[in-house]
């Protein structure tokens, strides 16, 4: 058994290799810029971690682990160019550097090398395509609903939940799911993993939009308030809109399109009068529990689990 | 054995169910949009005819057809929008319905159900999804050369024949090969197939190229001149500005980032001048000669040839 560190550094290894032929660099070398920049890896290391909470990790494991991660890649490529976003990691997105249409186009061949990965896969490639492609379906319709919730004027929690299952949790989820299948587990352990994956990327994605607002500026390494100011719909804003007092309500909707100068801190003032901050510590520590759960469920012995147990308090702080 | 005709009815019954889930409709009913606005379905229908050169069509060659359609369909989405085209097919583009990022995804979309096509192949599937792979990569090469050539002052004929190969007809010949993997081909005879399918798409690119200067304004359709007036590079273009006189050339050359009245005109003169009219004719039947030879050289009994014979003859002119 590996604990998460050790598998991040066993699929570096496996993942440094250059990806695309040499020519034409035009294309090429932007595709492979992205892969260069780094990133936490979690979602192939979920599923190396998937296939070994069953059986020891294979080959195809590694195939899979590249192909889920040069997924993630095409989809921040091309959500970057939605997004008009001018970084990426601290770095320059690719189309700022090269071009929209470049970047279109260095997407489209990482989509295609994450198929081509999946064609080396030796056992369960059915299995393997067909999850594997739809998800990458729902990740493009989590795509296309947070962008059409940006237009949306009241938005529910239900619905905002929806969209980041797809846009997030879905390939967190899949990633553990597909290292599960290759490590010959039954339909229900399947089941589980997925739903533990899924809910654990929720509680994450609160977290992070906790963070956003209430966070240690010196922890959290980003701008407090940066989601405020950039008027995003949060999970702290969905339920501040729907809980807060008919006066902040209406404050705080003509605080979404205007920017005074202590906008955050008015924003985080009425947060603070609805409670918001300790409704999604507990809706957090909700889904986490969620998650817990289909991990107990999972029949294997314990000591196989104690990874994506540890993996699990790793990325989600623990307010009770 | 099918005619051509026959095999785009049968392919389009395969073809005329929805392709996508019904929601999110903002992201799903503009995919299906462009497969409605109809174009000739050769690809699919190479595909079946590729299969059916070497044995009856399997239900497998429709859902490898319908892959093929597919993954056409996403490259004209995302080449739209590289190109800024506001119309295809005389119908208003998908991006110029639905905004750049919607149709961004929407190709995406169109892309991974390509592949969910091709998961549905139950044999020969690895070799199926490795030749389709390869060549989603080379048609992008081909689009990303094209938008640099654009940029390039002295562009060589063996350049651009080898863009418009990857651009164009690695696909037609892919297909091909397909079908003919399905039907149990050897590799000899599967690469003559490729061949006669990558040569015809060559021939059938200098003959649009000539028809679009040379042609017949009431048999071609469009506006004759077209590529003059875009300043596009064709296999004309590039031949006169090699061959011109040294005159001819400085002329064509300032022509190329001028627009006065005549330059339809002025641009043709120079063409004839320097005899690129006949030297297109001549390469465009070097090419169906070559094409026609692979087709020769296939171990089959020439009954079953009579199709593709057909089809090359009716998508190629001769002039000799």
């Amino acid at each position: 058994m590996h604990a998460f560190t050790e598998l991040v550094e066993l699929f570096e290894i496996h993942f440094a290799k250059r990806h695309f032929p040499e020519q034409p660099s035009t294309l090429y070398d932007p595709a492979e810029y992205i892969l260069r920049l780094g990133g936490k890896r979690i979602r192939p290391v979920l599923c190396l971690m998937g296939n070994e909470l069953f059986d020891d990790i294979t080959q195809d494991a590694y195939h899979v682990a590249s192909a889920v991660e040069l997924f993630h890649n095409f989809s921040l490529i091309h959500d970057d160019i939605m997004d008009k976003a001018p970084l990426r990691r601290g770095k320059p997105t690719v189309h700022a550097l090269h071009g929209e249409p470049t970047a279109l186009l260095a997407g489209d061949v990482t989509l295609v090398a994450a198929y081509l990965e999946l064609t080396k896969v030796v056992r369960h490639s059915k299995k393997i395509m067909q999850l594997f492609s739809k998800t990458a379906m729902e990740v493009c319709e989590g795509q296309q609903l947070d962008m059409d919730f940006e237009k949306l004027q009241d938005l529910t929690l239900e619905q905002y939940i929806h969209m980041i299952s797809l846009k997030t949790s879905v390939l967190l989820a899949a990633s553990l799911r597909l290292g599960a299948i290759l490590g010959g587990a039954g339909e229900g352990n399947q089941q589980h993993l997925y739903e533990f994956g899924r809910k654990l990327g929720i509680a994450f994605q609160i977290q992070d939009d906790y963070l956003d607002a209430f966070g240690d500026p010196e922890k959290f390494g980003k701008q407090v308030g940066g989601d405020i100011l950039a008027n995003k719909k949060t999970f702290l804003m969905i339920h501040a809109l729907q809980e807060a007092s008919a006066s902040d309500r209406t404050k705080l909707q003509s605080l979404l399109s205007s920017n005074p100068p202590d906008k955050v801190e008015q924003v985080l003032g009425i947060f603070r009068n609805c409670g918001v901050d300790a409704w999604a510590r507990e809706l957090k520590d909700q889904y986490l529990e969620g998650a817990l759960n289909h991990l107990e469920d999972i029949a294997v012995i314990s000591t196989r689990k104690k990874p994506l147990f540890q993996l699990a308090h790793y990325l989600i702080e623990r307010d009770k």
